[in-house]
């Protein structure tokens, strides 16, 4: 990081002037353990597909079966993460961690159980459940970056996922439901004051401790959570970078530096979700999101949209010139 | 744009959680007359490079030389706009259109004059020579358009020409000296305090009319920002998208602007430049940044970077499968 910041001052740019781009550029130089570190291409999006027990609750006005016909959207190259990453060059791989609906075609299958349970009942998974979703996610990792991946990218599928998100925030950071919990896909205001009901309702039932992430993730959280969080922790023990999208993949990542503190160091905040709950992950991680577009997709959208970004930062330690090398004055 | 409002309702995802990117593809779709609008692609940046003769009043720490050593630089890809450009697949295109120094080299030889008069003691050009670098930033434009080009970005160099965007923002939008003037490069208090004194000085000698953006352009202006401003006047003929960089283009663009209210709808504004005079412009034109990550460079990068997004944008309106199409139920 100290080479980083010393070849940052003697390029040709004014100090500073690159902004957000510089911190950014060393903390990954620190990440990878030199500097220049390796640019973070190719990238690769994991999209992990999970339904919940609470959609029974009414929380969102979306049938679970779109978790389904979603995956099938996704490997047919139609959703928006898929004409993102044609657009930066990313792969798009699917995971199958608990979708409710037999399903078939070109996904990893890693089914762990076909949807949650609803946690406003009993806890949402048990602690081998939830164990086997971190191990998928720590093993998709593993696959991606061992088959060349430089760059991971957190993706999710879910219908009523912003339920369990919202409440594995609210355990992990110590925020009230209403300071977490959003509008997902678009619902109204009665629908909105009764999901955070529920997700107060299930926090209170199960008091989860977020000193057992594992306890957190199998009582209130979901599939895709918590392979999420297991992803997020093989990227960083390859010290890899992973790019986080919204407030789903900033559950898994508040999950994740539950488990591991020092994962925060692989994690970029591609962008600020519009989800109140993601801002309040984000500030509790001490990340900084790049883009601020108002999105609300996730699948893994913001984070394909800050890659080149993200590649930009690096790419300036590989290719500008000094001063010194140009022959251009200092000031 | 009626047509892309009505796409984007039935593409598969929920309404508006593409957030900003929403409005961008119905307004290029409107510019374009078509939906989908073309992708982007290929694209292409302009740096044009200028000295200032108020460079001699103090306003910057830098040599005026240095315009032209980055000119080599760009030349040569060293700088950082020519990593970015490589890392979205633009091209980059040099036009000397009034650097101080002679120069050999591979960039377009567009001289109006060996650097601006000093406008604290005279108009910084005559009017015949704002009106021969305005002409050559539409000849530019449309000698990449007619290459292939399908968007522009805009490009600058040149060392202390943050002073005149300043004064030419006050003059288009009526701000006082005080709100528009920056710290450019990046300059003390006391260097700062006295740039915005030379700003009030330039405005209060020629008191610029806006409604005569030859004339504003001339006695305040630069140039590069001539230049610019007709680039984007060039595009927008043309009806190509131009993305905004930072304060030297917004100052053009408020120049475009007052030439032809209309070419508002062809400019997509890449990023929020530190320098206080850019947010002033934009929000004189009413647009909003794309990107928001405290650069302050110049030379087209805070528009390469926003590339990406604008190009995801559109291609959304290509390539995403509506509900019937790929068998999503709706809610």
């Amino acid at each position: 990081m100290a080479v980083a910041r010393e070849l940052q001052s003697r390029l040709t740019k004014p100090a500073g002037s690159l902004g957000d781009l510089e911190p950014l550029s060393v903390r990954l130089s620190g990440l990878a353990g030199v500097c220049p570190p390796p640019l973070p291409e190719p990238a690769a999006v994991a999209v992990f597909a999970g339904d919940h027990g609470v959609h029974a609750q009414g929380v969102s006005p979306w049938p679970q079966e779109v978790t389904a016909q979603m995956v099938a959207n996704f490997l047919a190259g139609g959703a928006v993460v898929n004409a993102f990453a044609r657009q930066v060059g990313a792969s798009v791989t699917v995971i199958d961690v608990g979708v409710a609906t037999p399903m078939s075609g070109d996904f990893v299958a890693a089914n762990v159980r076909r949807g949650t349970r609803d946690m406003t009942v009993e806890p949402a998974l048990t602690r081998d459940e939830a164990r086997a979703a971190v191990e998928t996610g720590i093993r998709i990792a593993e696959q991606l970056i061992s088959g060349g991946a430089r760059c991971l990218l957190t993706g999710d599928m879910g219908i009523a996922n912003t339920t369990p998100a919202a409440a594995l925030i609210a355990a992990f950071t110590g925020a009230r439901s209403a300071a977490v919990t959003g509008r997902g896909t678009g619902i109204d205001d009665a629908t909105h004051a009764h999901k955070t009901e529920i997700v107060a309702a299930a926090l209170a039932l199960h008091r989860p401790d977020p000193a057992d992430p594992l306890g957190v993730l199998a009582t209130v959280g979901g599939l895709e959570h918590a392979a999420l969080a297991g992803f997020i922790l093989g990227a960083a023990a390859h010290r890899v970078p992973v790019i986080v999208d919204g407030v789903i993949a900033a559950s898994g990542a508040l999950a994740a530096a539950a488990f591991a503190p020092d994962t925060v160091a692989a994690m970029v905040a591609g962008h600020r979700s519009a989800e109140p709950g993601a801002s309040v992950a984000l500030a509790h991680l001490g990340l900084t999101p790049l883009l601020d577009l108002g999105m609300r997709l996730g699948e893994g959208s913001g984070a394909v949209l800050a890659l080149p970004v993200v590649a930009a930062a690096v790419r300036v330690l590989h290719e500008v010139a000094t001063f010194d090398s140009a022959g251009v004055s200092e000031k």
